[in-house]
């Protein structure tokens, strides 16, 4: 196998801790499965602001371009909420996206059966449930240009951002979407508001064109208001959703909470080519952060994501997978997801756990 | 009393049906309360593309402006989504919020406690759920230029569109939300994305100046996915939140959904002077239409809100909103809220109920 390269980047908050346990998984499936990846580390966030004035320093994007994988902690913090918008922790992130290409961005919200309580959802709404967001991560309103904040001619100050999207960045996101439909339950429902915004028109309109590509998968469209309201009411009737840069924000962290259970949730964000960048779902916890009590398990997941979407090693991706079920069978659980009756334990014992179930 | 003028715009889908029976519970407080209001009608929406081929003939709009007060039934249905975005019935209602200078949308999403079965979350997480969320109407992305499809120099082409607002904008709205939260618990959360969206951050800007002429309000700001996130979590938490008009169109369906029963949901439109258009949360509901099987309590709610924030008539309103409860305890329900052991009545019959219970 050729050398792969790995950026690791713990980033804020509990990042260093999480990724510290995902860090000893992957070590160990690369032994186990001879998958030859090397890792690397790097600064992103508060944590390179704190060490180079920078959320996203030159030698990180650098790194970053040259490997094949980034896994990523999380950023953010107030330690850092008073800096200037410009060179936020935020920022770093953003900036990863949007160099390395990262234009898809697959948010899996899936309900382990060991964790079903968890939901604050009805059992019978939720049981089972699994669908996929796939959210446009590198154009929208979060990149759109012009953007800021400007004097207007009374006198009184204007904040301005720009929505839009070209046929062809829907159509690179769109067909990603029906590619995952495929693989899934054949089902996608395509997010807009395009009974108000234009820019979501045509987003419509490019979706209805690819459709014709991927006759064996049914789409549908459905507006954000009804798509936000559709998921507290009934989950399970998607498969695979599709939508923009904000509108995937929203969405995926309220279909996420869902389950209960964010700890749990992985995510990848891909390039045209596979490349791509893994990270959990959930957020640098600051208010936790240095206590060795936080959930790894959706970092040691998003090491599987990368296994199998980067590096195409399905088994070593499967082989983690299965021992994160195994753990939580063995009634493991961190804070976030204790329940009665279970074996309460620290980010670094569940990495024990995993590490030994695997 | 002088005499107050009320403009009823029945619209499309099962609109005519529950607004008719809206019509008589306002009839009979008219009488009892000796409120002196007189009643027009006029077409909006499909209606009015079908009669005027307008969604908002000159006729509708100049009695929309001469009126105290608008009752809206809900707007839109298939028969019209192939005709252009401009003149869709959409735009009927984009245009009287506009026209009308509508700026603050109140919605409020409680939980009655003759339906808590029907929230789709678990019981403990909504009994007693009563939170408001104050929208911003008549700005943001829905309204802002430039907007619309055009080519690119390479030749495919582009949607966009337009978020911003202005500091008076935000305060105008802030007030609205801030005053409603000295009426309530005291609190009140401003939702934004301003980590990531400069015209959110003059947004959050504007909201901390407010908090000053406030000290009896607690004000927290929350980003918007964090606030789908937390509404799914624990909607409790929540006394009013204030958002800009796409977020708190996303946002106020979630906080809807929550309860089970938007059936049950009304929202008033205010100026800055008190003059509202009243109407249920949900839509013109075209796959059930025709059949008098449509919920009229949310209509008759929105007549309730009409009564207190147009007409200050707290009394009249507050008869009104008793005799919904009064008709939930006798086991009254429409099909949509409709459980075992229930009386399950036509929207005809429910409307019969609450006049029997005034
Ligand atoms: C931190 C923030 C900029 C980011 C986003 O809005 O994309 C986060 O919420 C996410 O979803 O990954
Ligand atoms: C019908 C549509 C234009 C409208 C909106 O988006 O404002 C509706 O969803 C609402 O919330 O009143």
């Amino acid at each position: 196998v050729a050398s792969r390269q790995v950026l690791v980047l713990p980033g804020d908050g509990i990042g260093p801790e999480i990724v510290a346990q995902a860090e000893r998984v992957l070590a160990r499936v690369n032994d186990k499965f001879a998958l030859g990846i090397n890792i690397e580390k790097g600064l992103v966030g508060g944590a390179a602001i704190d060490a180079h004035g920078s959320p996203l320093p030159e030698i990180t994007l650098e790194k970053a371009k040259a490997c094949d994988a980034v896994l990523l902690g999380a950023v953010g913090g107030p330690k850092w909420d008073s800096v200037d918008m410009s060179i936020r922790p935020e920022k770093g992130l953003l900036g990863l996206r949007s160099n390395l290409n990262l234009f898809g961005n697959l948010r899996p919200a899936i309900l382990y059966p060991q964790l079903a309580d968890a939901s604050s959802l009805k059992p019978e709404l939720v049981a089972g449930l699994d669908l996929l967001i796939v959210r446009e991560l590198t154009g929208g309103i979060y990149f759109g240009q012009p953007r800021g904040i400007r004097e207007l001619e009374n006198g009184e100050r204007e904040g301005f951002n720009t929505y839009k999207y070209s046929e062809s960045e829907v159509r690179r996101i769109g067909r990603q979407a029906f590619e995952a439909a495929q693989k899934r339950g054949g089902k996608l429902c395509s997010v807009d508001k395009a009974n108000v915004l234009e820019a979501t028109v045509l987003w419509r309109e490019v979706m209805d064109e690819l459709a014709k590509d991927y006759p064996d998968v049914e789409l549908t469209h459905m507006y954000v208001d009804n798509a936000a309201m559709q998921l507290v009411r009934a989950p399970k009737q998607f498969d695979v959703m599709v939508t923009g840069n904000m509108f995937g924000d929203i969405l995926s962290d309220c279909a996420a909470m869902l389950t209960g259970s964010i700890g749990m949730l992985p995510s990848a964000s891909l390039d045209e080519n596979g490349k791509g960048m893994y990270e959990p779902i959930h957020g640098s916890a600051p208010d936790i952060a240095g206590q060795g009590i936080a959930n790894p398990l959706a970092t040691i997941l998003s090491v599987a994501m990368m296994l199998r979407y980067s590096f195409d090693e399905a088994d070593a991706a499967q082989a983690i997978e299965d021992a994160v079920g195994v753990t939580l069978d063995q009634g493991f659980r961190t804070a976030d997801i204790q329940s009665e009756g279970m074996n309460l334990v620290s980010t670094e014992q569940m990495g024990d756990a995993v590490l030994a179930a695997l």
